[in-house]
């Protein structure tokens, strides 16, 4: 599996790039962004990934949301991903919120989107491991973030595969796909009408069937957001969280809107949770590594 | 004179804005961005304009520099005007470099340009006391930036007007454009082919002509930018500075372009400068406050 580089820039001391790839899972060429920090240099260092919402590309988050300067400081990698497949010969659709930019994290089943919108794969199966194999970035330390279709991503990601997403945290999610509009019309379009296949792609579910045994979960949602009755639903999170004894840190933010000017009040914040978290992470790993050599 | 709110954003307990107004100086709308801190809600606070770069609007610098956690900490509000006059009555130019996007910060004097294209004057006589009047910033405490057309812009404007910008520092600024393609193609098409209406536009030549008698100049430069030697020539703004007895302060950073990617790493920097030096400005004015009292 070969990476073309399509750009590379230093910043805060560290590297942001973006590479190319063919994806055997989505069938078309991709596009996803690396930040490496100045501590890569030296050894692999952990990462988080990050989904962004609708309409995206992985431009959005390296140029929007000033998280290097945090993810210099604190030696964490960011890997950001396009949001759907893309190219000539993948369908479309003219709405903002179905087909290319738009793609929900999910594995479609339904004509035609089957054959290339298959983003939870992608992320789990593809992207994970070649940015493990081809970059300096220890694979057992890995979280994942995102920010409204990013954070549902980051979420049911997180949720269903704890052992390779070891830290989660979302901006502005949409917390229960099954139940908002957004949602409902993705899944619909991608899964078809047999709801039954729409809930391993709800956070609000999965936390009340699988729960979780990671580390707290940090949610950021500001109160100003023009889509946080309608779409977003956190009130549904907080009830799914308290039921499925997750813990969860919801965070109401008087005044914030659904922008990246928003994300980059708290994107700090944010990786500060993942590293503190996947530092432990390494502590425990070292401690168990000395307990190996003892015996 | 009345300002229309476009957006505004919460940003790190802050407010970034957008306005637009008529512009008599451009005869057309004109938008602009502010960032006001949370000091604002108090008491006037000092004032940074930044001039962008070549193709950019009022946006760019606010969606991608990062800038808004500086300003908010150190008090400061930023001001990022569009790079030239817009809309369906304004003449414009198929090039990226000339025409709409590419105003140059000069008064045209030719033929179609000279109606609306001036944005020196707009940002002088127009945009700086608007602001002042409008809004909680203390007009005796602004200072200027900005970046490659930007920066020359910056440069140009406060060396001419050092009892209005009392602070002025630039990323990779066009130090001399009657010496490079860029300015040599704008000032031919603004300016006509008397080279001699040229000067008053290039910081090199206002450097060695006017002198500078305020706080040490700031610029950073990326010496991996792909423009360094072809259009930005810093090499001449260091003589000019030298020979004028300018203070300046040139700082070359190793591996890093023209982007802003390179702006975000130091954009912090530059705002401390700023406040630093226009906090100086408020104490002697203190100081002269109370002789004036006492005498």
């Amino acid at each position: 599996m070969s990476l073309d580089l399509v750009s590379s820039s230093r910043c805060f001391d560290g590297t942001q790039r973006v590479y190319s790839h063919k994806s055997e899972t989505l069938k078309c060429d991709m596009r996803f962004a690396v930040y490496l920090p100045p501590a890569a240099a030296a050894q692999p260092v952990p990462a988080v990934f990050w989904l962004s919402g609708l309409t995206c590309t992985e431009q959005n988050f390296i140029t929007k949301a000033g998280a290097q300067r945090a993810a210099s400081a604190l030696g964490l990698a960011i890997i950001a991903p396009d949001t759907s497949p893309r190219g000539a010969d993948v369908p479309n659709d003219d709405a903002y919120d179905f087909g290319m930019g738009a793609g929900f994290y999910v594995d479609a089943t339904q004509e035609p989107w089957s054959k290339h919108y298959r983003m939870y794969s992608y992320i789990v199966d593809e992207l994970r491991p070649l940015i493990a194999s081809s970059l300096p970035i220890d694979a057992g330390r890995v979280g994942i973030s995102g920010h409204s279709m990013g954070g549902h991503g980051a979420l049911t990601i997180a949720l269903r595969n704890p052992s390779l997403f070891r830290t989660v945290s979302a901006f502005s999610p949409i917390c229960a796909p099954t139940q908002c509009p957004w949602g409902e019309k993705a899944f619909s379009g991608y899964l078809g009408d047999d709801r039954s296949q729409w809930s391993k792609y709800d956070a609000v579910q999965l936390m009340l069937e699988d729960g979780w045994t990671g580390p707290e979960i940090l949610v950021d949602q500001g109160d100003a957001d023009e889509f946080l009755e309608s779409q977003l639903k956190p009130d549904l999170l907080a009830d799914a969280a308290s039921r499925g004894d997750v813990p969860l840190r919801l965070r109401r933010h008087q005044g914030y809107d659904h922008s990246y000017f928003f994300i980059s009040t708290f994107i700090a914040s944010h990786l500060e949770h993942h590293a503190r978290h996947l530092a432990v992470e390494q502590r425990m790993q070292c401690s168990l590594d000395r307990l190996t050599v003892r015996s």
